[in-house]
């Protein structure tokens, strides 16, 4: 997604003020949703929603709401065209008003649809589309050392808003959820105040809060081949009902607690010997610089210099058949454990091609064997299929509701 | 609190990347702590904590080794002398490594002592420390309104870390957590994503998530003499004992949920007489721009234009005996509450000669009569006594516990 040059800024509050230069903005149609190969932004509100209807109507003007809505907020536009202080003293307004005056900010919105749009948990069909379930889009399986809180997990909507300004991540997803009153309900919503990953070879690799660089290896907007072998759904993977995902891809969130009171007590050596790389540049222990390749066979003094639980060598690509994702995480802090400690982490996100190929696996073996996982525990998990971008005059997930 | 002009930037990754430019570092010493009047940054992390120790002594040597700690990632070097990356393998590193980089980001610490400091809840000394309890310093009163949640009230000691950059402040408190390990425990934190208020006149309004300008009436850096007369504590305010917090302040922190699903259903006109202020530029109902005085006796169609439950007029220093504060709030969303809505809201924070005179009158007026207060919940409240500024050499609230 490049970035659009759009003419209009946010609408200002009514006292003249002249409105923000209409920098950072990106376009919210095009082949592919904004938010996944967009340069990460610094900021994140992720919402999952239920849908509290059962009417199929509803759901898609829901839909058609939302797409209108956020293609007015990524151009800094109010969420609706009344705006937050122009309308009737005597109607609500639509659009509430907290991003006045504030620019585009970059931000970005995706959507997404989780396994339960599609069957309940008791496998019927809610909205006439379970013939047109992605045979991938189902609930992740159960991993060692998963302890998922079911108020932090799943979900029949996502959302993920993005921007530089979390003020501006936020209005949107208040403002979605707002439009959707009476037609979906706010599952879990998780802020990210700051990336772990970046998306583009022009960004600088982020740390997480076991002070390491994170993401290093991720598929980058960069790599059209990479996009398009290990991001990006393909017409091949999903015939018949499930043809409207291509184009799409599959976005898995996992919430990641870490137990950083007990990692900082670990000594330097160990922290880099789990992660299996350096704490100051990120380099692999067998040498080099951050973007070096890691040297698996180099032999140390007491087995490989990469230790075989290093984490950088149990979710390497050439483990799990040349394998990649593209990582969208965020670091957490929500307050307090009931323990004393920070309620702290990594917010995961990565978007796939496949997750049955591309997470699962990878995920199992980490779970596993990967030394980091002593100082880790998944406390929320949600998987969804994420529809390709849209062309003028469309609404988010139409070849889902209206292809043949 | 002007600017300092240090020298030294944060320690940097092994790799050889060029410390960043010393920007935006103030002085952690002074005559008054620093994060009070220096001019608002944009984020915040604060923490509570309980003493764990019975220990005067290491309670001492805590407050000496945050004092260190707190004036070096001030200037933006690592919590610790070794630093993340620096030191033996074999050691934990005296600095959790996330700001590796990061310059000092506007970093401000501000530390407060809470009424359990001085006496546990059976009235015991806990520290010797009882004789200088400042008269002010108790918990604050129940008002109508008040949900207190037990886990996001009250503590011994508190922190406010306050930075442009979110990944700084958090840093900061889980580095002054690590160190204090052992001495103390986090009892609360809380994460604020946007300023609500502003501390100078160099500065313009934020907007709360009700969509309105905050903190206009805010006392501010440059009125010297409302600082002396509404937020400094003055030496005859503190006889005998509590002599030691002269020049120092009290903090009271509030976490006011916002029921904000309910207000955006609300109609422009009554969002605006329960302020009592237009939601565009914020100028009171009775005219003018924001920071023209509101006309409490203009009249209007029914009872005069800014009505005697309106916000501003409930609130406002010609009732309170011309009492003001400076607040220094932030936006707050922790996901999503049990009935499918944000669990967003504003983390109040106010600094206040004397929470007797200066807060609990006004905070039980809004509680009684203020329309605003049906769209809030109060659900965490805390008071501290925010000692002065220390000298070279000084730690933290020695005047508390060296005072002859």
């Amino acid at each position: 997604m490049a970035a659009g040059a759009f003419a209009a800024g946010r609408a200002t509050a009514a006292d003249g003020e002249a409105p923000p230069a209409a920098r950072d903005a990106f376009a919210f149609r095009g082949p592919h949703q904004s938010g996944i190969v967009t340069p990460a932004q610094d900021r994140l509100h992720f919402a999952a929603f239920d849908v509290t209807t059962g009417s199929r109507a509803q759901l898609v003007a829901l839909l058609k709401a939302w797409t209108e809505a956020a293609d007015r907020m990524m151009r800094g536009l109010p969420a609706g065209e009344i705006g937050p202080v122009e309308g009737s003293s005597l109607l609500p307004p639509d659009d509430t008003g907290e991003a006045i005056g504030l620019p585009a900010s970059g931000l970005t919105i995706t959507f997404g649809f989780g396994p339960t749009l599609f069957r309940d948990e008791q496998g019927r069909d809610r909205f006439g589309l379970a013939e047109r379930q992605p045979s991938a889009l189902h609930t992740l399986p159960h991993f060692p050392g998963d302890m998922l809180d079911p108020a932090r997990s799943h979900g029949d909507l996502c959302v993920q808003a993005c921007a530089d300004d979390p003020q501006v991540a936020v209005h949107a997803i208040r403002n979605l959820a707002r439009i959707g009153f009476g037609t979906v309900a706010v599952r879990w919503s998780q802020l990210g105040f700051g990336r772990t990953s970046t998306t583009s070879t022009s960004q600088s690799t982020p740390r997480n809060l076991f002070g390491f660089k994170d993401g290093t290896a991720n598929v980058k907007a960069e790599e059209p081949d990479a996009l398009d072998e290990h991001i990006w759904v393909a017409p091949e993977d999903v015939s018949g009902g499930a043809a409207w995902l291509a184009g799409g891809s599959y976005l898995v969130t996992r919430r990641i607690n870490m137990r950083i009171e007990t990692w900082d007590r670990q000594p330097l050596g160990d922290q880099e010997a789990f992660v299996g790389r350096t704490k100051g540049s990120g380099a692999p222990l067998s040498g080099g610089e951050e973007f070096t390749e890691p040297d698996f066979s180099m032999p140390g003094s007491d087995g490989p210099v990469i230790a075989q639980d290093a984490h950088v060598r149990v979710v390497h690509p050439d483990f799990h058949g040349g394998a990649r994702m593209l990582r969208r995480g965020y670091n957490f802090v929500d307050g307090t454990d009931s323990l004393g400690g920070l309620n702290a982490g990594l917010f995961f996100i990565a978007f796939v091609r496949d997750p049955d190929t591309h997470f699962t696996p990878i995920q199992t073996a980490m779970a596993k064997s990967d030394a980091m996982m002593e100082y880790l525990k998944v406390t929320g998990s949600a998987v969804f299929a994420v529809p390709p971008g849209i062309g003028d005059g469309e609404y988010v997930g139409q070849a889902l509701f209206e292809q043949q």
